[in-house]
């Protein structure tokens, strides 16, 4: 029996999702529920229905798992209670200050409801949230270091777009080679934002826009550049649509400890063609862990943390221990 | 109340234990139990009895988890089993093709004795096969590599000072850096145990020795080196004490796949200076998961599949969400 997939919001987590979803035999992409008219959503995969998401609790027999693919700012906050209330969910909540009050709000939802939600499911949060986590409890004395990029920061490319005279624009953070090498030696160095990381921008410019002011008013931005060094470059449309509108992202988690007298170096690194697809790989497999979870009566909101990788995997036990162990 | 730790074997990993444990504010380096004379056994640690291991049995009420770092060739098929029997376990049983049937006997062992015994938790396996399992469920269109060292192998420096001449040896496991950055371009190449690591030998002749009978020796051992490219280095007794008697290791697990048109490299890496210390705290951090798990009513054999990662810290889930995640 596949586990029916159901997704709720087809952007580009959505598409992602549906990609991981077709390539894992256990599972089934059920149904997609949009806030749009679900007569105006594609959808890739042959077949598969559209709902307009209030309809979503008429269907709480015929999915398994929801995974919710909206946005943290907004779309999370109301849905993930709301559909933790109605189904086992899924989600990448990534708003890091925000997470103890979603939590709370939707293992509310969830243990009301007998479901299992497990939250911010994404990279980061998430598999660099376990890796910072779990290098934390071996290396009790030590530093962390997280290292974002080289990718698109979709905050900071949205940011450059409401600079006056700019058409377009796409940000790609850029982690410092050199800083890294100096964690990677163990020395455990102090790092200012700048020290971490630099920003680089691609833009294309309205038709007559003073480029100087542009590049003036990006590089000031309080809190996006004026913190970092930060490179602007004037590109035109046709560059931006044919070398600009991939999703790369990744970076680097380390920790950097000292057990006695030895010093040890715990490296992780994502390097991603596609944020989305990744992020979509990763909410897949925390829906089969979810699924699990709600059949063992583990209710309530869980985090990467509380998961037991062995339920990410569609292998049983006896074949992990054989052949990964 | 701290958690009392008894250690089982008090040789490298056995000390590597103790360091871990002395710097984990929740935890009480309570006893060593060893198969020598207890008279004999000097513990680093002030205050800590020495006891017989025969004695183990009559100290169940005075240990919350034993830590078995005994030698997986001999010792732990005989005392893993017997000590689950009596108390929560944790040990680091690295023989990858005989771990189904050590996880059977422990688990019947624990099952019966209503304890919980974390088998195979080190680095490799143990993190490694974290890291195998985690990117595979997340990426299972793709390829996994381990390249290990540069580190000190036990098993090859022991091969080498069995041949006739050699006085003293150790041998460095160095991984193909060319290898390595092939896997991580997303090329997913097929590589050859000689394409992945290289052997370094450093080796004290006994005197009068043939130098170039030694050498032929250690190239040509099956199994051991006659498939790698081995370099052999001789030494003088003094150099060999002075810059080879630390025990550093690590190594690198790469998983690439894709998703989709889309491809993605998944890397953890290991930079240890002192491979013992570094195993020592992992099989701590999995002794807090076990005494956990045991209150819990969780019972029997565990590995790092099994263990949600929450439960090697020291801190709770609130505090893990708000800091970690």
């Amino acid at each position: 029996m596949k586990i029916r997939i159901g997704v709720a919001g087809y952007g580009n987590i959505g598409k992602g999702v549906e990609k991981a979803v077709l390539q894992s035999p256990d599972m089934e992409f059920a149904a997609v529920f949009t806030r749009r008219d679900p007569q105006n959503v594609k959808i890739s995969a042959p077949g598969v229905p559209v709902y307009a998401l209030d309809e979503a609790e008429c269907m709480t027999g015929d999915i398994d798992v929801m995974i919710l693919c909206g946005g943290s700012a907004t779309d999370l906050p109301e849905q993930g209670p709301r559909l933790a209330a109605l189904f086992n969910t899924v989600d990448s909540f990534d708003t890091h200050a925000k997470i103890p009050e979603y939590f709370d709000k939707v293992n509310k939802a969830a243990i009301g409801a007998g479901t299992t939600a497990v939250i911010s499911a994404g990279w980061d949060p998430g598999l660099f949230s376990m890796m910072r986590m779990l290098s934390g409890a071996v290396l009790p004395n030590g530093s962390d270091y997280t290292f974002w990029g080289p990718g698109v920061s979709q905050g900071h490319s949205d940011a450059i777009r409401r600079v006056a005279g700019v058409k377009n624009a796409v940000q790609y953070t850029m982690p410092v080679e050199a800083a890294i090498n100096e964690v990677r030696s163990g020395s455990a160095p102090s790092l200012t934002s700048r020290q971490k990381h630099t920003r680089e921008c691609y833009v294309v410019p309205k038709d007559g826009a003073d480029l100087a002011e542009i590049e003036r008013g990006i590089k000031n931005m309080p809190n996006y550049f004026a913190e970092y060094d930060t490179t602007v470059r004037f590109i035109t449309e046709d560059e931006f649509l044919k070398s600009h509108t991939k999703m790369p992202h990744g970076g680097f988690v380390l920790r950097s400890g000292s057990t006695g007298g030895s010093k040890h170096v715990v490296e992780f690194s994502l390097k991603l063609d596609s944020n989305p697809e990744f992020t979509g790989a990763v909410l897949a497999a925390y829906a089969r862990a979810a699924e699990r979870m709600d059949r063992e009566g583990l209710r309530g909101a869980k985090t990467v943390f509380d998961v037991p990788i062995a339920y990410l995997s569609a292998k049983d036990g006896e074949t992990l221990r054989r052949e990964m162990l």
